[in-house]
């Protein structure tokens, strides 16, 4: 066998009977090249959501076992629609399901993780010269039912292929041209980043960047699997995520990543006392409700307010469980804010370099965004504040720290970041 | 277990949401009447025409195994969406794959046969008291690649799923009341029969009856599986279609069926040697093509002419292969004729009664229509005639053969038939 190259096409890339053609023939020159073929492909734009809009035609609560069955097909469509468009322009290429490459999972229904991936077949197939195009975002589980990995669950099904298929890499080809170090729609000057390091996507993903699935970026870490976020439609390289490299391109603060999608609860008055915290979180875990950043203010008279986010689309719920658990906390007052948004930097040069967290924190302040909140991690710095600052802020922070330009790095490979002064 | 019924509901019953909803409420119906129930769906009345639209704007020659593919995910679909409807209205439901009932097939994509059913895992469904939703048309063959059986091939699924399930009965749910004598839309009097015989039954799907694919009355008939249709709408009790019973209803004719889809090629003035004819067809059967009746003219000055009618979506594959024969074969012409219609009589009683031939030939020629080319089998008399006179000779022969008036059985099981005269 050759060097085998998995590659992922996103809905968008696929969206289209000419889209898939077009894609085919994009295909068909990488394989002209020599190189082994896999292709995991997701389902025509629209049709996942199209799918589930029929499901909740029939009822609010479908159960997710018909649930995966019902998406899954999304995939099997566009998969054999991409192998009929490849075998149409002269490319030998063969289909295959979750379940035709092996791929297990737990029992886990629309958000199932990978147990083990069997590339048998799909080697076999390679080795009679053919592209292999597999549906992704699905596997089949120990009943052989269906299951779904969730949303951008074609990135890992990419991935752990590529690890089982011991690729040269992973090309996760979507519609921008790789991971910038801002919105582009946002910041006009931002920069296509051409390397970054596992742990800062990471973050990136963790953050709101869409361009990855964070489980995508984890499955690759731990096989040390290089992947590549790319542009479907041109040669563009793309960005590099692998693991850190002393010599790698590395700025400071790599990205900027804002996410509006989230909101901010507050428990005001709540007694002082051990236990409180807990009743009040596990309540929420119990909710499946996750929380990302909690405050507890300092206690006055033997009462301490409890502030605490999450996105959105859990604000309705962590509310309902807040008020049942009140009854028994007995808070004073409980408010509720989904007018707030996160802005975060991420650079995995912050674990040599300090002072970064003060020069976002005075960025902001000189521009009179308020600060609501605060979470850092060893390579990222995050804040809530008033949703309507995102732009500015974004804009902002990109200018502080001079990140349209390339960091150069010099003979003994540390990067020139004399502009930034922390 | 208890009393095992197997259901079939076709595209158009399951064509939207609403329909969904309907057929879900009538099948928790019957499940609360105590009886085991597993429901065997097409796609979506339109879908699977609309996946076949997308793989023929990719490519003329879409291989066959990636059509399965493509097709099986519209059975997959409402399979899912039936399920979710019959939970939503609180009747336990879980849907079923083909490979999950253990359809086997042989290799023939897009018509594959079935080799066995292992209906294991259905039955243990059943103990569980939930009603099993299969997705129709599609099984699996011995590579694990999915394969469908051909159109309607969700007739077949559904019988041989009975057969493995040992139910009681099959019914096939669709939008008509059952079969009836002739076309109603042709025949305003045309009578809904309540039982007809295996052979009648196949005899007419043979002959254009749409309502149920022949090798679905074929597995029926081989494994005495008492088959249904009826409604998807109503209560109304539908059609038997069972083994022939000596004390049944068996008039003379119980059907008259037309197939406009019927074209004629003549071979003029071939030399009248052996091994013409089997040079002819020869070429035109492994070419696929499949010839219905044939006629050879009295030789003449050693030559002969030769007629045959194929279906016409093959006139245009079987004149080519005509033309590629005829360099050998030297013929002084050959013509073609898509105008003619094939129109039939069936009935069991044609067994024990003579002259129902010479009866229909009389009706038509009273009538000043002129029969091209007859044939015959043991239950039916089939006329090829031209098209313009299909309707009126459906509506003379049903008036003629008396169809509108059940007969009645009389003591000894013997129908009375004393106003056909023959």
């Amino acid at each position: 066998m050759g060097k085998v190259i998995v590659q992922k096409y996103g809905g968008t890339s696929v969206g289209s009977i000419d889209k898939i053609k077009r894609v085919a023939e994009r295909i068909a020159e990488i394989r002209k090249s020599g190189n082994d073929v896999v292709v995991v492909v997701s389902a025509m734009a629209g049709q996942t959501d199209q799918l589930l809009q029929l499901a909740w035609q029939i009822s609010d609560h479908p159960k997710q076992r018909e649930v995966d069955l019902l998406l899954s097909s999304g995939e099997r469509i566009s998969c054999a629609l991409l192998t009929i468009a490849l075998n149409a322009v002269g490319c030998e290429a063969v289909s295959m399901t979750g379940r035709q490459i092996g791929l297990q999972t737990d029992n886990t229904h629309t958000r199932a993780r990978i147990k083990q991936i069997d590339g048998g077949l799909c080697k076999r197939y390679l080795e009679e010269q053919k592209v292999v195009v597999v549906a992704g975002f699905q596997g089949i589980n120990e009943h052989g039912d269906v299951t779904t990995l969730g949303r951008g669950g074609s990135d890992t099904s990419a991935v752990a292929l590529a690890v089982a298929l011991n690729a040269e890499q992973c090309e996760i080809c979507t519609d921008v041209d790789g991971v910038f170090t801002a919105d582009p729609r946002i910041v006009p000057d931002a920069r296509k980043l051409s390397t970054i390091s596992y742990d800062e996507m990471l973050e990136m993903s963790g953050l709101g960047a869409k361009v990855l699935q964070l489980r995508c970026v984890e499955f690759a870490k731990k096989f040390n699997m290089p992947l590549i976020v790319r542009s479907s439609y041109n040669n563009k390289p793309g960005t590099l995520i692998s693991r850190e490299d002393p010599k790698m391109e590395q700025p400071v603060v790599s990205g900027i990543m804002y996410d509006k999608n989230q909101a901010k609860i507050t428990v005001k008055g709540v007694p002082d006392q051990p236990g409180i915290a807990a009743k009040l979180f596990n309540a929420l875990a119990s909710a499946s409700v996750s929380v990302d950043m909690i405050i507890q203010n300092i206690s006055e008279e033997g009462h301490t307010d409890i502030s605490f986010t999450v996105t959105t689309e859990h604000l309705k719920d962590a509310m309902a469980e807040v008020n049942k658990v009140n009854e028994e906390i007995k808070a004073e007052k409980i408010t509720q804010d989904a007018g707030i948004s996160k802005i975060s930097i991420v650079g995995a040069g912050m674990r040599s370099h300090s002072g970064i967290a003060a020069r976002m924190f005075e960025t902001l302040s000189r521009e009179n965004i308020n600060i609501l909140m605060i979470s850092t991690s060893e390579i990222k710095v995050s804040c809530i504040i008033d949703e309507k600052y995102t732009e500015q802020a974004t804009r902002t922070l990109h200018e502080a720290f001079d990140m349209k330009t390339a960091p150069v790095a010099n003979a003994e490979g540390n990067p020139q970041d004399s502009k930034i002064k922390v």
